[in-house]
């Protein structure tokens, strides 16, 4: 493939067109499966740096083992430190990274830092604007489990306004045919959620009709105590997923959630650890195979570190 | 031997029975002398993480370099950030690592994890309960000294109650047949320390009488300024470690402290760098050494990562 | 080269004597160029430890990145725990390390390091003293730009007595045959800056006549907002570099900030940024390099650990 029509970066879903959504898909397949022979040499002298301007957490362990695993050399940049974004953003790309993974509250940090870096540039979440990877886990997950996405039925349920994971999943699975449906309180879905070519419910029950999958999203105590939910207790009776609830869903429906898992509240502990229903541990583990195969990838497509814009 | 009759566990020092044991010394005396040829082949393709819920400290450092110099990918999975300790080990594990290495503040922390992961799970620490790595380092290092740890008299002193070293050590000691004695002021000795097989003694210098090694064990200034023990300069008269005290020890007695080490409270600074008898320097330069053999062991021993329980 | 004629420590810029300097830039030349071939492979099997006491920051993920490049084991050794530095030393040492980092804040800490330590030593800055690999990267990029340093006239302007840069730089170029101006206001420069061989100027528009090369110190807002200074406004008024003012030095001449830069503050936006004058960006870039030729030099000058002193 030339090179010229490869981009350069993965700070929004829409970044990856339809042969680098399969291409992604692919390489986590052959990954999780063992079946890809470059595994711990495709990285091999090339520099990984994970700049995060939030506290570490599980993604940033996963963007370190998937690179280090390819054989890259990884380094954290810390961000947050002193002196702004900008600042730090110019000292990491001084030292010559292949890639820059980023995660940082700004909406629109990613974009910043690839617009300013020679390295390809991954986002790992800009605020609540997209988290491109965990959509990508997500879309894998269910491919393993239905063969194809092509016409399935899926609701997100719950806080979308501030979660990046699911604006990334609505513009994946939209190119991928997916129906898509949107259900949760008012004051926790987006303004312009009508635009964004899916369906918006404010019961759940009725979201869940004919469902093939249900992607949970976390309802973190702060946003549920106050100026969007008046309690806990009550965003479990109206959004909570129970058992119940589910046996709407099409037979053999699946439930995700990208953690950490508030169990009786935003999903009952029994539909959390249903064996067969809850896809909960295979994202986390598709997780860090799905980070090797986006950086194995661009790689290959990007190329070496070019100069900075 | 046979890979049923080992355990994918070390979270207790009873884990290792006296086969494991022995092979743990001799394993650790290879990697100490550079005999042992595989040193940094061993863990090659084999991903370490360290769950550490308490803040980073030698221990963890001592893990991560053990780690990377037998060629493991070795990656911190941030513990103690959002969340309870059982998502984020579920999160972990979801990272498919082949060893977890585990810090946390409650006991049985470790095994909780053991019984949930698919991961060799070694225990560093939980809360009080044990830390079977130190114990092992620390037997590790008399053996060197001493040749053969049979019938060797060794006082442990001090803060017995609050200390994981301790307890692991005692039963470890107590396996390699060395009669043990506990010394310390009764409100930091544990209640039931007569069932635990030693002696028992309040006065230091009776304990160390005819002593072959000391094990001092750090004093933390709040446990003695307040509900234990009425102040650190009480402390150091009654329990703290002089030449004059060692005295009363075989000659050739040597002093053990895993640091930090309190110089001037329970341990006197020209003990402390006393040239033969202080072999404080050589249980850290151990450390390291110990935590290889026991990576190496149990990777050959357990094989691969098996499905969690 | 004879073994014994060597340092085994780069704590302050005299470690190093004008035949070490010479191998450092030509190293720090040919890694730049890709025309070093052993890149991947020349610390394979050492260990690195980086023991900051102060916060992480750039310099601590350059010497990661530098170590990991070529192919050393490298860990973080927390050395701002618990217990003193001297603590820290004792158990960071007895893991066997080929290499220490060293930053903390106390004057005079890399030498305690390196004096207690089997290790090839580095300073990375202790306290105001030093921070000899600064200056080395600052003498390669001038001397990259102008083909050799001899002759030259450099400026270091601003907070010249808080800095550890500006007094290994100092060092450095006396040797290099540079003429050095200190420029800062009176509370800014060290007492005894007449003994450092340079000329001193209280005017920053007088120092900058016919000068090659400007180097400007970060001024920190708590240093120009009282004791030392009445205000940042002030401080850029009397000592912020401007276009205009930089027009006084030489045709050709450049500029210099190791950062965090304070744009508006001790240097101007304007200038910070100019294409062809502003040597920021290489700087930064240059210190991996740098700190690849120090560790693979001093690895090749020094061999394996010693025994401690």
């Amino acid at each position: 493939m030339a090179r010229a029509s490869r981009s350069r970066r993965l700070t929004s879903i829409g970044d990856f067109g339809r042969l680098e959504l399969e291409a992604a898909f692919e390489r986590a397949d052959q990954i999780s499966s063992d079946a890809w022979p470059d595994q711990s040499e495709a990285l091999q002298g090339h520099t990984l740096l994970t700049l995060f301007a939030e506290p570490a957490g599980p993604s940033q362990t996963a963007y370190a083992l998937a690179g280090r695993r390819l054989g890259a050399d990884v380094a954290d940049f810390p961000a947050g430190e002193s002196g702004g974004f900008a600042d730090a953003l110019v000292a990491a790309e001084a030292m010559g990274p292949d890639i820059l993974v980023v995660r940082h509250s700004a909406p629109g940090a990613a974009d910043f830092a690839a617009e300013r870096s020679g390295a390809l540039v991954i986002g790992a979440g800009d605020g609540a604007r997209e988290d491109p990877v965990q959509a990508l886990t997500d879309a894998f997950v269910l491919r393993r489990r239905f063969g194809a996405l092509d016409g399935l039925r899926v609701a997100i349920c719950g806080d979308v306004l501030h979660s990046r994971a699911a604006r990334s999943a609505v513009g994946l699975l939209n190119v991928l045919n997916v129906e898509v449906r949107l259900a949760g309180p008012p004051t926790l879905l987006p303004a312009d959620a009508d635009r964004w070519g899916v369906d918006v419910f404010h019961d759940l029950d009725e979201a869940l009709e004919a469902c093939d999958a249900v992607i949970v999203l976390p309802a973190p105590r702060e946003r549920i105590s106050g100026a969007f939910v008046p309690s806990p207790r009550e965003y479990a009776a109206l959004y909570g997923l129970t058992a119940e609830r589910l046996s709407r869903a099409n037979p053999g429906a699946v439930v995700l959630h990208a953690g950490p898992v508030g169990r009786g509240v935003e999903i009952a502990a029994d539909v959390a650890d249903m064996a067969e229903a809850s896809l909960i541990g295979d994202q986390a583990a598709a997780g860090v195979a799905m980070r090797m195969a986006v950086l194995s990838l661009m790689t290959e497509w990007g190329g070496n570190r070019m100069g900075a814009a």
